[in-house]
């Protein structure tokens, strides 16, 4: 049945303000016409949906997100046959929060593929979702890449499943290869279905000084090559500015959280290869507020990194690159999210000033950009239309032009009064249709609730220990164990 | 309705010998009567069942299981809400195995007398089982007593749930308390539906020389006792010679795999107190063919270990002691029976020769001390009379006699003419009722097959790493990474 | 050459109180004579020392140190030849700091009883040692029971022979044995000449909740036996109330840090038991301002061990124990005194209130018991003549007495005032000869200063890193690596 | 005083054959003239020195050796103050073996240029040292890169003081540098007098699949220019086919071990690249003996790592590529070569075999390449020759030629009639002086023997234990502990 919005202000994400007076016609699932009512040729079956005093903009697009983020021995053994639920639920929340589509860059190929055709055949009411699988060079979830020490504690049955689930012909062991034969097993995963390619320029797993590279900048071309010859993006996973820079050259279409080059800032040259290539920067940025809570739980030397990022994303703005928004989006088991280590992480702040939950980091996002200094319409742009043409989907999405399809989120309160008014969500339509808000996610896993106490747990917990060290020996220093 | 047994050679585990020509008239659940068929007033409903050529036996019984045996990480995150089910499905194993009767020696108190009620209640059909939750003095699954490193992987959250499943108020703090707070933790802990009071002489986490005491000779009295005043027995955990003569001394009702005591043999004096003292001996043998297997995997020096526990068995039999079947009996995850590691234990020993398999380590034991010089009516009495002595049930099971609860197993085979025979199970009756043998288990969990090789696999298998170690550098030693 | 020491109140350990106007004759390393000057026959070439006032007090001796502490792989291969000299070292650091007599609890036999023979001898200059070599039971350095880590990267010939040097035939082992073949083992290492034996009731390795017991009653008491028969005192190292009591009733003839019994008080009717059977009570205590600052840096689980160990010792005080001064003192290695981890343990208090270093920590200790209510003269004796006592050595040494080894301290200060005045030692005189205070240590080695930074660290501490953790992926939880 | 040598044949590294009939004549350390005896005009003094029957060759050069090769906590800590010690002794060995000439390529820059200097003053008899210092963009001995455990073990002060010897500014933390960074980082370092500069183009530390880039090809070409510019040669450490390649064309003099190249086989275009660029390639090979041997000690995996290293080295044989002898030679601590887990590495292969042995290693090396291919002459040429030329020392070193210095090799066999024939060593001369070779090394420190058990030893040993497992539960499954 065709609909009538009328009453709100539109932002659309092309014309530089929003605009009064204009009705959108939607039919199909597709934008029919945007225009005065009067002026609109509207079908005798139109249903009206007033949204007077509302702001109308494109459904937000979020370039970095990992619908299974949870990727512990206990998340995956837990719901080991309901990963495709855990990811239903994320893009659930994700559309909720005001994502129409959102861009899974890490996860496992086929569970995710599968979520993504149930949600585009209409089966399942979530953010649409466009996904690369593995990140082409990196090893699985229990590997030196993550967390190493599982493979000794899962059984190899498991380990290897689960690995083999994230990673197939895409690993560690490409880095042996030539620059060719890693093309060739680039070109048959993406004959796999992946929607976009991702490969990895630095390392992951490192934790001390310095991030290795992964793949020659030959290399980086090879892959960033089979992408376009196969019609799709290509994007990479960068963590110091070398890293940064190859990577730039090798054509990719964008690159993530670029301003992430541990302690170095990124230099002007490479700055403006963002402008000169056309690649869109994804910048994730923390609030001033969430910095300085951050600062208290971080050594001095990890804070120069910060501090770093920090500045990267001051740079880019106004650099002439293109700024996307992304922020690392997941779900945490909620017992993980209990860890104090979890305090050193950007999860670990403040939930107003996480960045990476998935619920509530892109407004994290939006507001820490604008602190930095973009404009109100360069923000908006960020979360729509700037993601949509850096993935090649621009056609389709981004906008709120007629022939695009209706993703549209309506806001109570102006977003260019400030980026805080993003997180007024009136109502969220997709493909056309309006979202039923209350009912995402309809069965919670994740975002349940911890079962509380068993009964035995105050019967234990009444007793001190739990592993405390005995100072019996109270000159031995304590040794790790 | 009444059966009435025929045909079969009764061996009553009274008698020295079988004896023929006699029927088993069973009404309610228990033995009415034992005669020459012609002698018995039968009810006019009885039911005759002929088990003509069979041997009628005593229901099995035994005296160390763990129903809840595979408490690794994944196994509990897998069947968190299952734990029921799990110890369900291997009480039907025992059942079906031929053992009527279980006495479960270290689990979760809470699930096993949870389906130890529900058995009772005859809601499911499964072998008896007798428990005695934690072993007082053991901290939980995923500690220094058993596995350590869990508690750095798993959630607080999951790891101090499960410890606390196991632990309750009985954990390793004890060790610091007096035996006087001790006892008032384990009358606590009796209050709380267990069976019977097993505790810790010895350490179980040593990995290296020696062998910790837990407990002094004092605290074992007091926790004895507290078993005693209550109307329970009380047996203990131990590994060394010295362990072992404490808990003898203590007052237990038996002792739980006596022979292993490291590389030391259990001396006369100490092989003297079991008669003494009346109290049963639980051994863990070998088949003469499993240690020699075992020999080839293990160090010389864990060589002598086993050796020991060896001879010790040849010294019990005949030292006066009442010698009881056990072997720890449990059923281990079948990815982790994957595992390499798994060949130095008894688990990994060739199927026939298994000690620890729940389904068929029992068989195991019986053909393992026929080797060692216990006749056949001894060994027919370790494996049903001296069990339910041990334990202070006799007045119901462990025996064919008038007025005990009808628990029997028919036999194909004589088992007094050799105790392979022990395996060719007919039947089995317990409380009277003929357990249809081909519905256990009914859902298998831990004994259902792996499920095959995701698609993924093949193309992560491919690929030769699995964290293979690079000679990037071949005159570098290997460090552990 | 005999001398008389004239002017100074004398306060000899026996009498209530110090005494004024008396000489004190010493010949031939004794003392010969004590009175009044005018009645003394004092031989013609006596030499007169006039320490008018001054106050004089018997040598302090110091019932647990250990002369070789440092037992860091770094210290123990940088000194690899020189055990003799760091053993050195440290006794002339005891003799300098008032310690005419220092009890090594734990270290290489040989080295230790080598030393000792030659300051007998009068070979060098030193506090007089006495020594068990290893603590029965106790497995080396370099194991679980010390420093597990270092038997992986430590080369196995280095590792076995370090364990070797401290352990030969007494350690974790003798757990599997019977009381006889310990009660053996322990004959043979008497035979090797130590001077007592001390065994371990409770484990030293412990981390966690709980403290093992080393070996049964029974075991214990056999190895008192021995060091009895051998004309030996034997005294145990605990750290639970259980393993405390057993070694009471074992028959020690003193107990090492009594105190420290993990959580729990030690219980009256085991506080008696001390003055019942004659057995001396060493104390590890802190003083209140010391208590305060550790309590900072300690989890509130930790806290509750040492606050029991704090009203452990003030029970002790007037409960018919004779409290005897020790402080497991001992010399740790500069480089190690840097770093953080020490300040969890009482050698990282400010330096007033560092219980464990060896020149000292006794003053501490007698301020710290000061504290807890000892007398002034309870404290002299608990330093002095308590100590002869339950080591039985009280014929020569402890007190100041006719016939008696002339061990003296002169201080500045009356220690009757105040505890602080030990450390105003004037003048140290051990076996009648006055000691060169200004020529001990006469070749610092654990003592000596660090050697400034090389030229290459400047350059190489200007980088920041030092394995800093990368934020690459903020969002990760740091696993350990 | 001049020397004439006669009666040789002389293989002087430039004929295609060996010449008989000729004399040297030797004047101030260089090669005054070569001719028929009765053509030279021999100075009046002369010594003349009869070789009849031998074979005089250039003075063997080593491209790769690490003369503090025993990086290991224990030997860095034993000799702390006498590393300079430990690399002259090395250089003595290295002189003994034949070479007159070793290239260090990792070490401790400040001792190794000052027993360099010392050498070249004349002041110590040993081979010649041109050394490299740190690899650059490696961390420490006691880091990721090499052992990571010990930053754990040791203390802090000793950790640092150690990695900024081999460091200085030169680490890991240069990864996250611009490549103009990198390259001043290079230059300040050459101002510290190195010889030539290394830098990694593969990580060191991997250990599973793969090998990251430390640099990229920009960076690399920048470290490489830096060295030119300062007249020195560069050179780079590889372990991948794209590692291998980037440093060909960032312009390297030398590639080290560049047949190790993971599983994969190099690129015949990869291959081709060394003739094109006039680089020199170090191999690594091993004998067919010794493959043969490790092959059995090695996984399937690893094997194929060997496997593919061996190929590499026969293609670049007659591939164009200039072939350098070099080994890794080094001399590990004695307890270290005794430990089981040195079976795995080339060191562990019987000694025959054993590549990377500083005194024997260049032996297995000729006779390895024989077998792979090479003739006499450029296997003559591989050891001499090739090395001075790649090094650009060739002015002085390298053959026997006019002018040069006078750096011989005399043999008693011909090393063109089989690579064996090295070993037959009768004479070296260095400088134009004739070394002592029994004189050599005069204290040996890591060559000399172990010392033998201490007294204490044998009663350790004679328990068994050693920390071997307890079977105490023999189901449990060992966990790492």
């Amino acid at each position: 049945m065709p609909q009538l919005l009328t009453g709100a202000t539109i932002i659309d994400g092309v014309a530089d303000q929003g605009v009064d007076g204009r009705a959108i016609l939607i039919d199909e699932g597709r934008i029919a016409a945007i225009g005065r009512e009067a002026d609109l040729r509207v079908p005798a079956d139109v249903e009206t949906v007033d949204f007077g005093g509302k702001y109308l903009i494109p459904g937000l697009m979020n370039a970095n997100v990992h619908l299974l983020m949870s990727v512990f021995l206990e998340t995956l053994v837990r719901y080991e046959d309901r990963y495709e639920d855990l990811i239903t639920e994320a893009a659930q929340i994700a559309l909720k929060s005001g994502m129409t589509t959102v861009f899974d860059t890490w996860g496992p190929r086929r569970a995710l593929t599968s979520v993504r055709d149930r949600i585009d055949r209409g089966e399942i009411v979530a953010s649409r979702i466009r996904c690369a699988g593995n990140i082409v060079g990196f090893d699985g979830p229990f590997s030196g890449d993550f967390d190493g020490r599982i493979s000794g504690v899962g059984s190899s049955y498991f380990v290897d499943r689960i690995n083999a689930m994230w990673v197939e012909n895409t690993g560690r062991h490409l880095m042996w290869l030539t620059p060719e034969a890693v093309g060739e097993e680039v070109r048959d995963y993406i004959g796999r279905g992946i929607d976009f390619v991702k490969f990895a320029s630095n390392e992951h797993g490192a934790t001390a000084a310095g991030a290795f590279l992964q793949f020659s900048g030959r290399t980086q071309r090879v892959i960033a090559d089979e992408a376009h010859r196969a019609g799709l993006t290509a994007q990479s996973h960068v963590s110091s500015v070398e890293g940064l820079r190859l990577s730039l050259e090798a054509g990719c279409d964008l690159i993530q959280h670029c301003n992430v080059t541990g302690p170095t800032e990124i230099p002007r040259e490479t700055l403006d290869l963002f402008g000169e290539r056309g690649c869109g920067a994804v910048l994730f940025p923390l609030t001033d507020n969430g910095l300085s809570v951050l600062k208290e739980s971080v050594s001095d030397f990890e804070w120069t990194m910060w501090k770093a990022a920090d500045t990267n994303c001051r740079n880019l703005v106004g650099s002439g690159a293109t700024i996307l928004m992304a922020n690392d989006g997941g779900i945490i088991a909620p017992e993980v999210m209990r860890e104090p280590m979890i305090k050193n992480t950007w999860n670990g702040l403040p939930e107003g000033e996480a960045l990476g939950r998935l619920a509530t980091g892109h407004f994290v996002w939006l507001r820490a950009m604008e602190e930095k200094g973009m404009s109100p319409m360069e923000l908006l742009r960020a979360a729509t239309r700037n993601v949509a043409e850096a993935y090649r989907v621009d056609d389709d999405l981004g906008t709120i032009e007629t022939g695009k399809i209706a993703d549209l989120v309506v806001l109570d309160a102006d977003p260019l009064q400030g980026a805080k008014n993003y997180e007024s969500i009136h109502a969220v339509i997709k493909g056309g249709a309006r979202v039923d808000l209350g009912a995402l996610p309809e069965r919670p896993l994740l975002t349940a609730d911890l079962p509380g106490p068993a009964e035995e747990e105050s019967r234990y917990h009444r007793f001190l220990h739990h592993g405390a060290r005995l100072p019996g020996c109270p000159s031995c220093l304590p040794g790790p164990r």
